[in-house]
């Protein structure tokens, strides 16, 4: 699939979702727009991504092009007006259109009647299936072994961690897929529902949907996770997915450092031993599981701290521990999840 | 506020909101519409219940009314047409209609147009408010003591409970107040958010709103729990609930003799230590709080064995405990919450 990924005056600080498409999607990125920094190529920025040109619009993107990505999203998840003349002329070129904004490109007037004279699909990834349901407790019972990523907190990696544990297990030669709950998985995976948009009642409901339908094509589920189970605004999407995912094994995912809540300063992180006792003991009484590995964000530290921070980081959970970018996955992490 | 309520063939063992009104809501209730109990009286079939007539259609109930509340709702949440009559009935006489149904009567064109005719409110109470947003982990920052209820499951007592820990302080001289988060507590409190339909990033944020609405009115607020921490498909919410509402005090509430989750039934229940623990450290990271007293659903019960029931239970919590209808809320339980 021949993908353009729309990143307009945010490419790469900015445009997370961007990079996680780069990096982890099938898709062939033949392009990124972003106006500010034409001319230069995704690797002058980020080394270690695919390369792909940087160009200022849809008319600089030579050949087919299959999709375009919305891959940033403006604070409040508007569409910024100054995107439109791009995806107007990628409807108008045949592509399908995907975006993760809480605007629907789908109520668009324009791009509606566009979409259905070039017979493109405008998807919104962030509108939830209308027909979930609550959970009806039965995810243990599929055959495929089910891992789910929890954290200490929101933004410590766990999207990240799903992508590389189950690169990880494919390269081992298992049979292994990504179950996505967030915006930027979905994207990257051409499916899956945005947990945290979901009515409340259904949260646990929508992941156990998920397994059920992906587990009978493969022998390993891994459950991108969202947000952390002492969080004081996103705990609630953190429960439904662990009760609903109902995993055999849990990694939990950290960032080296943070010491509080990533935007709520006056909650202090509680200790690594702690939020392990917690995860398991919370699971059990509907699924008993374990925290069988971790994986910590070192980005911040340089390589000797990043070495002893993912050791100590071991120590505290009792078990393998990586930074699965900076050190990827051995085959001790990959023996205690399979 | 008079006040009829709608129970078509389903007066009393399937009408707990209906129940719940007459039992707790401060309106008159001038009649119960019920087709098939009609000619007969509310306490004819629930002793202890305020009396009304039940009648077969609105054009029945003498005198005016204010408001005609839907006490019934039919698996799936559907409006049914035998009830269209006495809506229409009612909003020609002036009323206002409360309805707790997925199916929105404000959404449906009959109605609408009638309700625009003769001033009168569709207040459809499972729609949420469309401005919710995130928790910013501030509801124990407010001066009012904020109270809990919380579960070992779902169907256990907890909306009573509430109602009746709130009466027990208004009687000893507080200004006490419900916050509300689900139907029936809304149909009876006339204010709240159906915690369940929220989107789930929003859980939280529905009733830390609820609580700083409410707080510089009031010197205790209970705020009515949802579900059990270990459900396996309600745990969302309620985890929602526990870390928005940051309480001082919780208050567990359990059905004697309930082993398994209800409706779930090859999920145990944990033992009362256990779910006690879970409450309280699962809540410490964002609020440290306390089980400190316990409220038992003892109906299945005689009287000999609710009082044993009762002081177990007591005893398994490690604090006062009472079934509050049957023993009502004593001065000892009273001191643990104040």
């Amino acid at each position: 699939m021949r993908t353009v990924v729309l990143a307009h005056e945010k490419f790469p600080d900015r445009a997370k979702t961007a990079q996680g498409v780069l990096r982890y999607a099938d898709d062939e990125v033949v392009a990124v727009l972003d106006r500010d920094a034409a001319g230069t190529r995704v690797r002058d920025h980020v080394p270690n991504l695919p390369d792909a040109p940087i160009v200022a619009s849809m008319a600089d993107v030579e050949g087919p092009v299959d999709r375009l990505v919305v891959g940033i999203a403006p604070i409040g998840g508007g569409f910024e007006e100054s995107w439109r003349p791009d995806v107007r002329a990628a409807i108008e070129r045949g592509c399908d259109v995907v975006a993760g904004l809480h605007y629907f490109l789908a109520d668009d007037e324009e791009f509606a009647a566009l979409a259905a004279e070039h017979d493109c699909e405008l998807n919104d990834i962030r509108r939830p299936p209308d027909d979930l349901t609550v959970a009806e407790g039965v995810a243990g019972d599929v055959d495929a072994q089910v891992l789910l990523t929890v954290g200490t907190d929101c933004s410590v990696g766990k999207m990240t961690t799903t992508m590389e544990l189950v690169a990880a297990l494919q390269a081992a030669g298992h049979d292994a897929a990504v179950v996505p709950t967030g915006q930027t998985g979905i994207m990257i995976e051409n499916w899956g529902v945005p947990v945290d948009r979901v009515v409340s009642d259904f949260t646990a409901g929508a992941v156990e949907r998920m397994i059920l339908e992906a587990a009978p094509d493969h022998d390993y589920l891994v459950v991108e996770g969202q947000g952390s189970i002492t969080h004081p605004a996103y705990s609630a999407v953190t429960c439904g997915i662990l009760h609903g995912a109902m995993a055999d094994r849990l990694v939990l995912c950290h960032e080296a450092g943070r010491e509080a809540v990533h935007g709520y300063e006056s909650f202090s992180l509680p200790s690594v031993p702690q939020v392990v006792d917690l995860y398991e003991s919370l699971s059990a009484p509907v699924a008993e599981t374990e925290i069988v590995a971790g994986a910590l964000n070192t980005s911040g530290l340089d390589a000797d701290a990043a070495r002893t921070a993912v050791d100590e980081f071991g120590a505290a959970l009792g078990g393998p521990a990586t930074d699965p970018i900076r050190h990827g996955v051995d085959e001790d992490l990959l023996g205690v999840l399979t």
